[in-house]
């Protein structure tokens, strides 16, 4: 704060093993198995180091809420239920998603080693945080990776209706390159995730025509009144099928929650959310030369990059090279936290008798 | 033609059969096998029956000329060279998409009914016309299809870019239902195809904004300056990273042409383009009972076009549901095709010396 006792707009800076520390304290403060409680700070500090601060620590308050409400199981059984050569389905057992979606990634790139590609179902998941964390899985061992997910709250109708029976449902792809970094792709099918019109709200800034109509379909700029309208999908009703698509995908399939059963997880703490979630793992051996394939990524990206520009643009950037460049600057300089997350993580500190997230 | 001698607007009715014949008998003309020019006309013919009638009929006599001049292996011998449990590696040594993709269907199938899941992947390829056609071979085997193509000339440059590096690269996913039609995606990545943009040009209208801009980024709406200016990705930067994902999992991954390597299938007919596609098989059998998934995408589907519509929409459709409808009534009237295009292949059936389309 400064002296007039208002909290500075400047970012506070954490360093990533503080921060994963603190969000493990917390979780294990109501009742998590420590090693749990640190497999989902890692992906959460993670989030934060790569700009992905809307699925960060910003959702550790509503998490211990659930948690507290009997909404999560703090320990799940997480069991493979059905399982064939290159597919398994896994039943999370209502446990944090991101300990589910960890679990089938590491499955799935076990069977994609043999079966040169793997298809990983779950149901009964919960939230897991971004897309691209999952995806990402699969760089280090020279895969590609791809995810969906089901929204856990309806923000969108099918085109022409009104009814929000659909969520933003995301899509992320992970491809490894040689001496380029990935190219990573995290994107919710609609034109704004609703995370953003949030922030757009906290900020007092109006919204771009583009991103929400009203119940009449005229364009809605103001992020205050979201809740009398809805998100447009990318490309109109090409968005409405891709949102539905990966919706079956990666919740129908599973037996998860879509449609009309999706819970509001922000309204509803205390009901099991049965999140549907799928991962894919795709072997580039199975298909020809590693070294050769990532060359090939390697020409492509430099040929995007080096490609004429529009006046006016600086940079052709690949999808996640802003947030690969973002993760070295952050493990470098710290992770950059808003002043009011941060006096809510003081708050927090004090309700659970652990050191603060900044130590003197 | 009318008295006056005109062509009329009229489109002209075509029995599908008749029309499948018209098409094999001109293939088998050049060259082609008997049994390939019956695959190849049928998967034609079904695109016009299904309303996809840019990748159909009206593609014979391009796809004539690219055989004659020899872009096209009239005798490929189409073989997997990779291969896994659930991946093949197809090389359609240079024959008509069509016939590549049909095999790779095949043995994606057959692949997923023992693995679960299963990924094909084709290098030396060719254009295969409509995506949705793949996907939906899947259908009958109660299977769930995805397919992924690199299309066959660029007309998209990355976000930021003024160089067309990309192309509409579409995705296409077929699932099937219960009592109801299948859902069936079929979407460029780009907000228009260019062949929209070729139809509004030819029917001298204008292009809505969004489409297309030009080098400046301002809104290009004359579709006869098409040269001028390039596609838009659906949702912008979003769009373009998904064109990128799709033509790496379609082109790069099979070590076919991708990006800078596209040959433009309209300026040259004689270079092999290398075309890469990928197709995806998913059992449902190995995520739990199928007549449970079934029974689930019909409630969803219902559960979708039962809901509140936005003033003035009369019905809330389903991916899939008007081609559907479509192929359902020209089945029985006879499939609508322009009385331009009948022209053309009158001319054609004249100088391959074979029964025009349209017999008395």
């Amino acid at each position: 704060m400064d002296r007039g006792g208002r909290l500075s707009e400047e970012p506070i800076r954490v360093e990533f093993g503080r921060l994963r520390y603190f969000i493990a304290m917390a979780f294990e403060c109501v009742g998590m198995p420590a090693a749990d409680a640190q497999a989902v700070a890692s992906l959460m500090a993670e989030a934060d180091l790569r700009g992905a601060d809307g699925h960060g620590v910003i959702r550790l308050v509503p998490y211990l809420k659930r948690m507290r409400a009997g909404g999560v199981n703090l320990h799940p059984e997480i069991r493979v239920v059905r399982e064939r050569a290159a597919t398994a389905l896994v039943n999370g057992d209502n446990g944090m998603g991101h300990l589910v979606m960890k679990r089938c990634a590491e499955i799935a790139i076990a069977k994609a080693r043999s079966a040169g590609v793997a298809w990983v179902g779950a149901q009964w998941s919960n939230h897991a945080g971004p897309a691209a964390l999952y995806a990402r899985m699969m760089l280090p061992h020279d895969m590609l990776g791809l995810y969906f997910a089901v929204g856990n709250a309806n923000h969108l109708p099918p085109w022409g209706g009104l009814e929000m029976l659909l969520s933003t449902n995301p899509i992320a792809a992970a491809i490894p390159a040689g001496e380029e970094p990935p190219i990573v792709l995290d994107m919710a099918t609609t034109v704004a995730a609703y995370g953003k019109v949030k922030a757009k709200a906290a900020r007092g800034e109006s919204m771009p025509e583009g991103w929400m109509v009203d119940r009449e379909g005229r364009p809605l700029t103001d992020p205050k009144r979201a809740a009398e309208g809805f998100l447009l999908p990318i490309g109109g009703y090409k968005g409405y099928g891709l949102a539905l698509v990966v919706g079956i995908l990666a919740g129908t399939l599973n037996a998860a929650a879509m449609g009309r059963d999706v819970i509001d997880f922000n309204a509803d703490a205390a009901s099991a959310t049965n999140t549907g979630q799928a991962i894919v793992a795709i072997d580039p051996a199975a298909f020809g030369e590693v070294a050769e394939f990532k060359a090939a990524v390697d020409r492509l990206i430099r040929d995007l990059r080096g490609s004429e520009r529009m006046p006016g643009v600086e940079r052709i950037f690949m999808p996640g090279e802003q947030s690969h460049a973002r993760a070295i600057a952050q493990r470098r300089e710290g992770i950059a936290i808003a002043p009011q997350l941060v006096h809510t993580l003081d708050r927090l500190a004090e309700q659970l008798d652990i050191p603060p997230l900044r130590t003197s």
